[in-house]
């Protein structure tokens, strides 16, 4: 079974790894979200991709939610010391991954290269793969102004409210080698329970990835991020609310109009009507064996 | 008084130390080698200028010789583990100022202001400045072939006898701002007991420099870094016999010639025979109380 799952990072790297699991190795390709990637202290960071490759090879801090465990800050506090930029937080363990990469894509490597070889090194059986490998930055619209996706959610705590986003060079990007093969080939698609706007909006922004979904919309399944109308982490329940009118499914399926065939939601939300089917399940993650519960119920419903 | 020091990483630190530590503040300019200067994990690394820098600033470790006090290594690690180069040992806090280094010169600052700036925010009243902001690179030629000077020094332990040096890029390279004006006005130039060829000699091939010392001669005075013919550490002794005929005074000197007025030995070399005024002391510097010493010495001689 080929199964695609479309990620952006903790909740998102969550499911993964539950797929990751619940499959075959090889059966999972991950299509992560570039949207958020940023250059800080000069290194190229791509955190929903790091968080799907540490989920899925194990290093991924749990408890935390972010970040690798048994992670120290020794080289962030010491570049701080030196006048350097600290307000985002690159462990020394993740700081050593952003090295490597961003010497290689300064020597010309493209990021689903770069992102491959990454994966291989740890030893994850599953493909992650960047939507594009062409420059894609997701700024976010508010009523203070316009800022960057990291600016806004890490340095301003995301506490502006959202008007609207802007995926800057999305219709200029070009899918990543196998991306398009990767959703034409699956017998199921996952999106998984990320935050629509700044998650998976992004990478449906790259020319060709809408069109490849919908014309596999049978075979797509989104998994709600809200639970009784709630986000479990983040602001997507104000974002909704403010953009879309509400929190129920109504307002998550129509993130996915078009594109899903069913839409994967919590208990809490069983009662909730839609437009298209809704499949119950719990789909609260709070660890890997219930994330993989979860992509198990997800897979078997698509089966 | 004013005072120059040309300096390369070890011994050449130690001495800026003890002259730092000697003089009044901001009477101490350090024009430092960049020859050994290097690229890696993609980041811009400095061991001389860094070597002076932590020793100022009290950062260094004293008992190593190199590097900073209480280094730890997690994020080397890390790198290595992602197939990341391995082989120049960066610390996480020594790592912490490499990014800050390489993030301001990709900025397009140059690295006198960067160093500049470094030596401010560590509170170093004495000036450190590389002797040119532009590129310039040891390369050593042995009967193996010819290696990058940090490939010769750190990846094959300077096992390689040594037949010449090569100064890449020191033709074109122009004296950083400030250096030229800080030769002309000295009272007293120290050349440290670096290793000449690989930390002396590349500051005398920037254009300019060679003559600005020729024309302050008088009052310049090198540092012998032999004691009874032996380096203190690393491969100078084998350098010389093979390359000048000998580990005396006078083969010292002559890595000097018609530029110092003056050379300090040990009272181990006290008998030796050169064609210029010796000057005896103690010069094996084991620690910052030593290495105050043998800097009042030498200002003492120089007043």
């Amino acid at each position: 079974m080929k199964v695609v799952c479309l990620s952006g990072g903790g909740g998102g790297a969550k499911i993964a790894r539950g797929l990751h699991d619940a499959l075959a190795p090889g059966e999972l390709t991950v299509i992560g979200n570039v949207g958020d990637d940023l250059e800080v202290l000069g290194l190229n960071v791509s955190p929903d991709l790091d968080s799907v490759l540490y989920a899925l090879a194990g290093l991924d801090d749990e408890e935390r939610g972010w970040g690798r465990a048994g992670e120290t800050w020794r080289t962030l506090e010491s570049a701080r010391e030196w006048g350097g930029e600290g307000w985002f937080l690159l462990g020394d363990l993740d700081l050593g991954l952003h090295l490597v990469r961003t010497q290689a894509l300064g020597e010309g490597a493209p990021l689903s290269a770069v992102t491959q070889r990454l994966a291989e090194t740890a030893g994850v059986s599953s493909r992650i793969v960047p939507v594009t490998d062409d420059r894609l930055r997701t700024h976010v619209v508010t009523p203070a102004g316009t800022f960057r996706f990291q600016e806004w959610f890490v340095a301003r705590r995301h506490e502006d409210e959202v008007d609207a986003m802007v995926y800057e060079g999305a219709e200029g990007a070009r899918p990543a080698p196998g991306v398009l093969e990767a959703l034409e080939d699956a017998d199921a698609i996952v999106v998984a329970p990320s935050n629509p706007y700044t998650s998976i909006h992004p990478i449906l922004a790259v020319a060709g990835i809408r069109d490849a979904l919908h014309a596999r919309s049978g075979r797509v399944v989104a998994v709600s991020p809200l639970i009784g109308g709630r986000a479990v982490k983040g602001p997507l329940d104000r974002m909704l609310t403010r953009m879309a009118g509400g929190t129920t499914p109504r307002e998550v399926a129509g993130c996915y109009e078009g594109l899903i065939g069913a839409l994967v939601v919590d208990r809490a939300d069983a009662s909730a009507e839609a437009d298209l089917p809704l499949l119950v399940t719990d789909t609260l993650m709070t660890d890997r064996a219930t994330a993989r519960g979860l992509a198990e119920s997800v897979l078997e419903v698509l089966a």
